[in-house]
């Protein structure tokens, strides 16, 4: 694509969907990136995402301090609120109207693939109503399910955090035995759910079961793995993503809740419906006693002090290669992560079209998951360990028995 | 109580109950501190409490090495294992046999108060039987619920989780909106749920409403309580403890579990039964759409990596006062922290008797619980502020307003 004349005017940057551990550094990185650029004038952010261009709630962002602003991108979750809302034709109308009265010529939405499609919808509005603005998405999103990127900033967060919990819980599970179930996010990719295999230092260690939306999910195979587990190690550790679904594609918890958002969406988290669901069957079925459930909820996307440096660092770098992007080469587009082929890890932040990465869900690949289906490769190992950093130490007593008398 | 003659034998160790993030430096504060008294010979370590006496599953912890210890000691939840069980007459008959056998004349029981009434129990035989040993309980509980102890270790890191949880929760709520419902673990007691107020750094931060076992619950008035926490912020967020329960005294979540453990505990953790019960109740009574619970689970007492340095520390000097209280003075008793009357925040460890802390529940006191009984005091956040160290700093954009067109 040619090079684009310089455009004058304002900028707009909002925050949709989950929020992440992670998401504002890629705001505050595109609010500091914009300050360099003379042809951006003043920095608005919308309150909620699209409903705050449709309620016309903007903040000043140029008036914000580089110490405050930094202050903010350590803190998890979106500071200028988020929203889940798919815009009607009606509500694009409205939105372009106040971009105009707003001189907005930089737009940018940080958001999954939901949000993409927003971006990618608003475009379409702008050129059919040839109204001159560069529109950009920005990806987060802690399922990792973003097509045309490597990872996506929050993923690496939320896996640490999963990483972490799992690693405790093995411990807990250690010390009292029985069946441990964790549910954790993830709708259709199970990226997050497979970062639980970080947890396993020593070879008994949990989880020893890993169940994807991937795979289908049958009730009877999932009691027949616990009950091996039990016989071999005394105890069992399971990671479950929320999002798992029989072999018709029905979600497994689909009988326990009917609740859906404006894109459709079932009602996944906020519940321990799945995980007593789980737990209920497999005491019923294989007679086990103690089997637990925890559902991680959201607190895995949220969590303070539980962050990958890496991923805070990517995610900032979105934000700033989504303005330089705008101001100086291309319409639109959506900032992608690339791993480079290098030995020692590093990435690039390519431009993508908002199309190749809206709405559509990218999945684990076959090679990341075991061909039992209930467990993660190699392979998927060393793809996550880079984006998590250096996981917490496990110490283990050496166990030096004494015979009997 | 006069001082004893020194008594040669060996020493045997033991974790019992619910795991927690420091359990281990009290382990390895009292193996090591073992180390430097010639009259304690072999340090045994019990696997699974008393069940590994029963069973005599003993490990040698005298040839593990200072630098494995010390690996443990930063490892949550409890490496010689863990147990729920009370003795019978003929367990405690079959207890002696096996400390006769090798010669254990020094005991120390890491646990709560079901743990210290064991203790209790077991030292009770050991005078009838005029077997002559040092017999010691060691605090230890998430739950801070131990008669005749400022605090326990394990306390201050679940509270520090807890503290976090609901920062990072408050933030996601605050993006989000609608209210959110965090259960989070105490039975009888409502310390660990009352530490989510730490949370709240801005007026009007979450929680907004904390409710505790020491005062009935009535879904009406909770119902009532939410509604004009949502007129006022348009949010709310909610710390429920598991164990919160009507004006007859039956949990709440009674209901919907019948299991319970060999102390007769009913189960409230490994299910999120409770959260799902008070969203269900609380959108069918107002009318609120966005209702969403999480149970904090085992996360809570065994997350690596969110542990106060406060609590560990406490941890590891509580396992080696015992020892130095055995070997030089007394026969038996717990080992209780008692905070200074000084300024600046200081504890020093003293001996109570196994009796004093044994079964009965410390609950919160009435001057840290509000008049409307949905909240804590000042004097609350100065009693437990020390306790979980530093806090992560939570920023906020300043919002200037940008005025409507």
């Amino acid at each position: 694509m040619a090079e684009l004349p310089e455009l004058k005017g304002n900028m707009l940057i909002a925050q949709s969907g989950g929020p992440t551990a992670v998401i504002n550094q890629t705001l505050v990185g595109a609010v500091l990136e914009a300050r360099k650029h003379t042809c951006i004038q003043r920095v608005l952010g919308s309150k909620h995402g699209i409903q705050g261009i449709l309620d016309e709630e903007f903040v000043n962002l140029s008036r914000e301090t580089t110490a405050n602003l930094e202050k903010v991108a350590a803190t998890p979750s979106s500071a200028l609120g988020s929203v889940r809302k798919k815009p009607t034709e009606e509500d694009c109308a409205r939105i372009f109207e106040v971009l105009q009265k707003h001189d907005v010529r930089y737009f940018f939405y940080i958001g999954g693939n939901d949000s993409a499609e927003t971006a990618h919808i608003i475009n379409q509005h702008a050129r059919k109503a040839k109204y001159d603005f560069r529109c950009y998405h920005l990806c987060k999103t802690i399922d990792n399910d973003l097509r045309q990127n490597d990872h996506t900033p929050g993923f690496g967060s939320a896996a640490r955090f999963v990483a972490s919990a799992f690693m405790g819980d093995n411990q807990d599970n250690r010390a009292l035995g029985g069946v441990k179930l964790n549910v954790v996010m993830g709708r259709h990719a199970g990226f997050l759910t497979a970062a639980s295999a970080l947890a396993k230092v020593y070879p008994d260690d949990g989880p020893h079961l890993i169940y994807l939306p991937e795979r289908n999910f049958a009730m009877g195979r999932f009691c027949k793995d616990v009950k091996r587990v039990m016989k071999e190690h005394g105890r069992c550790v399971v990671a479950v993503s929320e999002g798992i679904s029989d072999a018709k594609g029905t979600p497994i918890i689909a009988a326990h809740t009917k609740e859906v958002d404006s894109h459709g969406n079932l009602q996944l988290s906020g519940t321990g419906a799945l995980g007593d669901l789980l737990a209920n069957e497999l005491k019923k079925r294989t007679g086990i006693q103690r089997v637990r459930a925890d559902t991680f909820g959201y607190l895995q996307r949220s969590f303070p002090d539980v962050v990958s440096a890496t991923d805070a660092k990517e995610a900032r770098g979105v934000g700033v290669a989504g303005v330089r992007f705008a101001v100086k080469s291309h319409a639109n587009g959506s900032v992608a992560i690339k791993r480079k082929k290098t030995k020692r890890y590093a990435v690039g932040f390519e431009r993508v079209t908002l199309k190749a990465v809206a709405k559509e869900t990218r999945h684990m690949p076959a090679a990341y998951i075991n061909k039992d289906g209930n467990g993660v490769t190699p392979a998927f190992l060393d793809y996550v360990r880079p984006l998590v950093g250096r996981l917490p130490q496990m110490g283990r007593l050496k166990d030096h028995p004494l015979p009997k008398t």
